[in-house]
């Protein structure tokens, strides 16, 4: 900590504008004493450090010797376009979704759920009666959100509409509200396990919810299962069969499942997953066919080789915790010793997946990750977690704890509080008016 | 062989009714002795042998304990979206596009073209004043031609129109015109090297005229240079910068260069490139951006690990040639033969790439397949080198030599000729009205 609790136990919020300024004075000299240090640190994306990376560092070997699967297939060749049956198996544990409904593809499920919207508005999903493209078509966006997610909509021109996202998924009030008054929504975002970047895990009952809502037939839930395995505690979600939810509430193409090996094995350099009901995997095989004649099935067998089985993925997910764990604990000790004696911000501690989502005073997100940028801490832009970068609070920002070593991720957090309590005071002194502020 | 030359020297057409009868019957006898043998044996696709995988094994154990490329950058992370530049400087050597102007992507260069499609359709390609999905759109087919290529078009409503393919290139004349007459022509397939099927190596002059003819500025070469380092003979076509004379023409943004190491490493398993004007690879870029963080830039190191640098290519691929010149050879001989004697077609004699190209008399083709295949001889279906599978003179045949073991490809080529006589001695008593035929 770089300075001393000013009030303690007084929320900024609650200061009379005196005791505001002479924090804020407080609060400047903290900062300037921070910029004059010259870091150069980034807490912006949610990458694996390399000591996460060399828990994979085998695959810079395998296959070794082999390159046939179970069934005496050379994997070196063409061909393969479902994707190696062992690792489908695998993973097809972990998603709950039937190996025969899972494919296991290239090396980023970015890239698979791009190419099923692209697809979507130029031919149409199974079910629907005319391309996405044909008309104005709109997106569900539970936010605080992945901004990736929202980019790629607003590539194409989708409309989105954001959801609150509570402790337990998307507040299904508002959403059933949304798809009964508007005929144009025919997708929704969904992080349904340690959503990004709250950590918020979806109850079996609004997941229910979400496959059973009134909604048009080519409706589909972008489910990015991307943490489903990577848990940060001994405290477990139960894994929900969405499929099967589907299935049952008569609406067994609504979802759409995606994974991969990024934050797993190496980021770029392994296997994305989409699985779907039979005729959601006849279409995307079809759609696959004029572009590809098959995914890197020696990369698939890589992984076959390093994770062996779905206790294997386990157990290697287990060194990624250990590794991971106090880098979280940090980031909520520093919290609560430098911004909860000023009330200076409400922030998740997530059981799971890579991110805190932090919540500072209205109207002062923009300004921190400003003041931290020019002290060399970069943060993920404030408003990133909102479809068009528009925080409509200008409250949220984003933390990513997990790449940075971790006596510089304390450094890097530490400063980021020094930068969002003198934007947090420059904004209420503005409000109150003061010039000063 | 398995038939005895009928009436050598005397070729079919020539053949009074009677002795075509007579000729006819002994083709049925030699075909039904085929048939018996219950062969299984495969020439449809142009996939490498066994024994040319094994030249890149070491595939299966790189990079070893290397992950970062020679700026120091961890490969296993995410990011990196241009691709590794020590491989991007290999093959940019090879294919004569500058390193900056050449991206190393994923692992399937047909899955580039089509992306590149796709977001034309989308959001059209720098210099077009529009997407072409906002009008009917066409592209110039020269045949025969690679189906994979057609295929993509066909499956998003882009018309084909064929064009003659010389043996020196496009049909220039037939090209021009077609510009001059329809402004729907946004792109063509180009195959420069060694073209799939025939073989055919595009002049400089041929392609200083296609970069130079008046075109619509959305009008895009799609320049598959698949086969250029994939020599089979000691005899090489001088390197064309087609880029370079794209520019000097004043249409830097014409040529879309393709490539991939399908072909050179592991089909699958590979890495796609493509390369253009700066315009052109921005936009990429940008189209990109919102589909992934990046290649696998694993493989990429692989690959450069392997292959070393422009030298070390050249002598990998050398070795491939001497594994496939004896099976190019077997098909010449066998042809020569087996079908020359009958006047039973005209083939190619590629010095590099992976088909030849065959055409048996007009109207035999697909009843030569179909007998073939009945077999037990799978064959690439006759039509396939066409737009939407039609050869308008149903004589277009591709042999894909590369895949079997040199005995079983002289038995395959040999029981194909069987069968390649019987449809055309049918087709000739047929066409003079004998029933029988």
């Amino acid at each position: 900590m770089t300075t001393a609790p000013v009030s303690p136990a007084v929320p900024l919020t609650d200061l009379d504008t005196d005791s505001l300024r002479a924090a804020n004075a407080r609060f400047q000299a903290a900062y300037d004493a921070l910029a004059a240090q010259g870091l150069k640190l980034d807490l912006t994306r949610g990458k694996p450090s390399a000591d996460q990376l060399d828990l994979s560092n085998e695959l810079l070997r395998l296959p070794g010797d082999e390159y046939r699967d179970a069934a005496g297939t050379d994997l070196r060749n063409y061909g393969g376009a479902l994707g190696l049956p062992e690792l489908r198996a695998i993973f097809a544990d972990a998603l709950l979704v039937p190996p025969a409904q899972l494919l296991a593809l290239g090396n980023a499920s970015l890239t698979v759920m791009h190419d099923v919207i692209v697809q979507a508005i130029l031919h149409g999903v199974p079910g629907g009666e005319r391309p996405w493209g044909a008309r104005t078509v709109s997106f569900l966006a539970p936010v605080p959100g992945y901004d990736r997610h929202f980019s790629i909509c607003e590539r194409y021109g989708i409309r989105l509409i954001p959801v609150p996202l509570n402790d337990d998924g998307p507040d299904i009030p508002t959403v059933r509200a949304l798809l009964e008054a508007d005929d144009s929504i025919v997708g929704m975002w969904c992080v349904p396990v340690y959503s990004n970047p709250s950590g918020a895990v979806y109850s079996k009952e609004v997941v229910r919810e979400l496959v059973s809502l009134p909604a048009a037939p080519d409706f589909r839930l972008f489910w990015d299962n991307a943490y489903v395995v990577h848990h940060l505690t001994d405290e477990r979600p139960t894994p929900i069969d969405v499929l099967g939810l589907a299935a049952e509430a008569g609406n067994p193409d609504r979802p759409l499942v995606f994974a991969s090996t990024s934050k797993v094995t190496f980021p770029g350099a392994g296997v994305a997953f989409v699985g779907g009901s039979q005729a959601n995997i006849d279409w995307l095989v079809r759609n696959m066919a004029v572009q590809s004649i098959g995914p890197d099935k020696i990369n698939q067998l890589r992984h076959v080789r390093l994770l062996q089985d779905a206790d294997g993925l386990a157990a290697h997910m287990e060194k990624h915790r250990a590794i991971l764990e106090p880098k979280f604990q940090a980031v909520s000790e520093i919290f609560e010793n430098r911004l909860a004696p000023h009330g200076g911000g409400r922030w998740t501690a997530p059981l799971g997946g890579y991110f805190v989502s932090l919540d500072v005073l209205d109207g002062a997100a923009e300004r921190a990750v400003q003041l931290a940028a020019a002290a060399g801490i970069a943060v993920t832009p404030a408003g990133a977690t909102f479809p068009y970068g528009d925080d409509p609070r200008d409250a949220n920002i984003r933390i990513a704890p997990t790449f940075p070593r971790l006596d510089e991720l304390r450094t890097a957090l530490d400063g980021l509080c020094t930068a969002i309590l003198l934007a947090e005071s420059e904004t209420l002194l503005a409000q109150r008016g003061d010039s000063e502020g």
